[in-house]
């Protein structure tokens, strides 16, 4: 199929990877050239000079920015993908954005006779690169099956999760239950620490029954060991923390610790940890203690 | 081999059970004595006047009660366990207490000649009927060796943390990874039902991925369903966090979500849940919203 890919960031770059070696004939853009170039290079396809250039002629376009403003700088304007895209073609964002961009562009898309899903995934710069990322999908049930089997090139799992708007609500509750639980898991061990318990031992017993989660399995080592760069960083985090405090603050529900998390991981960044990944809420715990010198 | 068990609750009854079962000679002894006539008669072993009565004779007495103060009724004293125990003899505590009280009991038994074992459990009310609970210890290497293959009639896995104490210490670790991780449960559930989503269907494409946890897969359908009696109960929590906040003022961690979620804790007893399960931090934030008719 002839596919587009916008913005080759640690995601998007191995996602359209994984599309071109699924036999897609795959045409990028990013906004940093030099890219695209790259990835040209690297992967036999075409790197285009804007969004529209990129998007014309294109059955599916598919893009993965930072942001909402990103994500509207590359869909809108004269640059922009949908002045590229063919009636009846198909935009597949993966970004994690608001739901409310989400629903601006579908409305905007489908004026212009474009389909629209909001997909955005989880599993990370691991799952990116194993294409074996989770996708979580608001749109239309045709849209949905036109596109699901292009996008298991990169993905492990994908769900259509109702109206165009609900991949991102999906990934919220995503983000927001593991805020509260990596912050939770870090003064376990920090607490460990400060009592002379092994903590490797520690979380030998526990993982074993209630206090057990992915994080705790595939983290507590590297949190132990000072190490904070496995993947999804702070800044990135704090991000998508806004997003779902703000959609709370209009859909009535509370998110007290998650706003409380939300402010640690500011600490974080305060340290110089906005590159270090979402388990170093354990190194502020930490340094804070051997300030005191516990 | 005979033993005692003093302290016949939810945890108590079924662990003594198991020790009849596993062809120990039993003797019980239980504040309120019809329940400990009771059990006599179910599990055929006998029942005793008073904590002294019981520890008459055994080669090992166990314990699980509720606190730090019931702890001492039973073992300090004329009528507590300590003066009926010969030399040589063990006391192993099952119960979740500090590790102040596990170190004074220890010191006091030692003094008598006694070996003194703290060993809080994990796995609940069904982990203490299935003989599958977890056992943290705190205590000698001679002692472990010696208690272990008794306490096999109820564990799953038996492990020895360190000195006295350490079990305790070991037990409030995971309490405290559970409290904010059911927390930021709560609140992914929460939002997704205000997100007018499919809770169920985000907790099946989520639970794949770096949010999952046990408390997720274990307990997200009975509080989808506002059902909140599954085992270990909010004022039994509180008395857990309690000890591990007073225990982290004294080793100097920080524990900011673990008080922040005791305190949302409180007002689940506010609202009359002191005997609903921990998960019901849930119905705490749906009362919220619906309170807001949103």
């Amino acid at each position: 199929m002839k596919v587009s890919f916008l913005g080759l960031g640690v995601m998007g770059y191995p996602m359209a990877g994984h599309l071109a070696k699924a036999g897609h004939e795959v045409t990028v853009y990013n906004r940093t050239a030099a890219k695209a170039e790259k990835w040209a290079t690297e992967f036999g396809g075409k790197a285009a000079a804007t969004p529209k250039d990129a998007a014309v002629g294109q059955e599916i376009v598919f893009a993965c920015v930072g942001n909402d403003d990103d994500l509207r700088s590359i869909t809108l304007g004269d640059d922009g993908a949908f002045a590229g895209m063919s009636e009846g073609a198909l935009f597949v964002d993966h970004t994690t954005a608001s739901a409310e961009v989400a629903r601006e562009l579908g409305e905007a898309a489908k004026a212009l006779n474009i389909g629209f899903m909001d997909a955005p995934v989880s599993g990370g710069q691991q799952g990116a690169e194993n294409g074996a990322l989770t996708v979580m999908v608001g749109g239309s049930q045709a849209h949905f099956d036109r596109a699901a089997p292009v996008i298991d090139a990169f993905a492990r799992a994908c769900t259509l999760m109702g109206e165009v708007g609900a991949g991102q609500l999906t990934k919220m509750v995503n983000q927001i239950c593991i805020a509260g639980l990596v912050e939770a898991l870090s003064e376990g061990l920090s607490f460990a620490r400060a009592a002379g318990l092994d903590a490797h031992k520690v979380v030998d017993v526990i993982s074993k029954g209630a206090a057990q989660s992915w994080q705790m399995e595939n983290r507590y080592k590297t949190m132990l060991a000072d190490e904070f760069a496995h993947g999804f960083a702070v800044d990135w985090m704090r991000k998508d923390l806004s997003i779902c405090l703000a959609e709370a603050r209009k859909n009535g529900s509370a998110l007290p610790i998650t706003a409380a998390v939300d402010q640690l991981y500011g600490e974080v960044q305060s340290m110089g940890g906005g590159r270090w990944d979402t388990s170093s809420l354990f190194a502020r715990l930490e340094a804070m203690r051997q300030r005191g010198g516990k």
